[in-house]
């Protein structure tokens, strides 16, 4: 039992370094076994083909990464901090990928949404649940900024998804010119999205 | 010679339906020949590898698009109407599109972006260029709207960048969804991140 358990982990660790590195299209069962080292025969014994695999990859990233989110966006900050936190967060999480591999990998969702969605109705599904639980989480928190009064949006949830794709959108172009300083502008064109208020802005500077 | 460039256009045409539709990293040469109608030694004597034939769809891509894009941009329109005539057309591209397949097929350069910008560095560098480009077209519009005392934004290509860091993943939502309503947030949103002034929105609306 702890033998085979442990080939599962290793196939989900060398799956999500592979699909973070050349994406999912690229890469075959045989390779991933490789990359694992484990038998094929084991890959089958867990995963019945490369989707299911990739769903649990998705699932896994996503599971630490909400923790991320929740831990951020539930804390004891006031709620423009929280926020901030969060997308200047984004910039950190690309810096730390870049020194572990010399690449800013970007964001895997954002990455499977554009090379699959329109190939693996399954994986479509999941993404579009994350981006919506993201855009939820984010919601939450621009809620209270309104009812503080702190910004001039008026959609939460309209705003929140804008700066979820601006996010999405800056971290393809740090991903392009592998540097994540292109994300410096992240935390200003949310705080533009949300119309935070002028004394607000002058009590972050 | 009329055969045989009729044979180079059928592979660039088969090759950027299929790249839209699947990628690249998914796509093998026999298969493009396939769809294309052509023998494979016509694809060799077009083009060196899969990688020359990736550059060639892309700037055929560019050179139409850069088109369009120069004309709603350097139009007689007053400088906020020619931008949200750009950012509003990107609606009615996707729906075309969608229409043309049943899928939303998002934008090539940010798809291509995000799957082959850590893998082939030609590819990169074209990207990259693209990009400054369409940032580049964005920005003199935008410093014509700040010589008007229009918005209030005062680093234009810093806010050209992210009017299509934007763009990039609203239309990465539009594609999740296969829905182009998604994008009808983008002209606002480009209208927030400017800093348009009160008097030159309710213009507008």
């Amino acid at each position: 039992m702890g033998r085979t358990s442990d080939a599962k982990h290793k196939i989900l660790t060398a799956a999500r370094t592979l699909i973070e590195q050349r994406g999912y299209s690229a890469l075959g069962v045989a390779e991933i076994c490789k990359a694992a080292g484990v038998p094929k025969g084991s890959f089958y014994y867990f995963f019945e083909s490369k989707e299911t695999l990739a769903l649990a990859v998705i699932d896994e990233q996503w599971a630490t990464e909400r923790l991320d989110w929740e831990t951020v966006l539930n804390g004891d900050a006031e709620p423009l901090q929280r926020l901030r936190q969060l997308f200047e967060g984004m910039r950190t999480r690309q810096e730390a990928g870049q020194e572990g591999c010399g690449w800013v990998l970007g964001c895997m969702f954002g990455n499977l949404s554009l090379e699959m969605s329109t190939q693996v109705d399954a994986v479509r599904r999941r993404l579009q649940g994350i981006f919506e639980t993201q855009v939820g989480l984010v919601t939450a928190v621009v809620t209270e900024a309104q009812q503080r009064d702190e910004v001039t949006a008026s959609d939460a949830s309209g705003v929140a998804r804008s700066m979820v794709a601006q996010a999405e959108g800056q971290v393809l172009f740090a991903k392009l010119h592998n540097d994540p300083a292109q994300l410096s502008t992240l935390w200003p064109n949310c705080s533009a999205l949300l119309g935070v208020r002028d004394h607000q802005l002058q009590a972050q500077s």
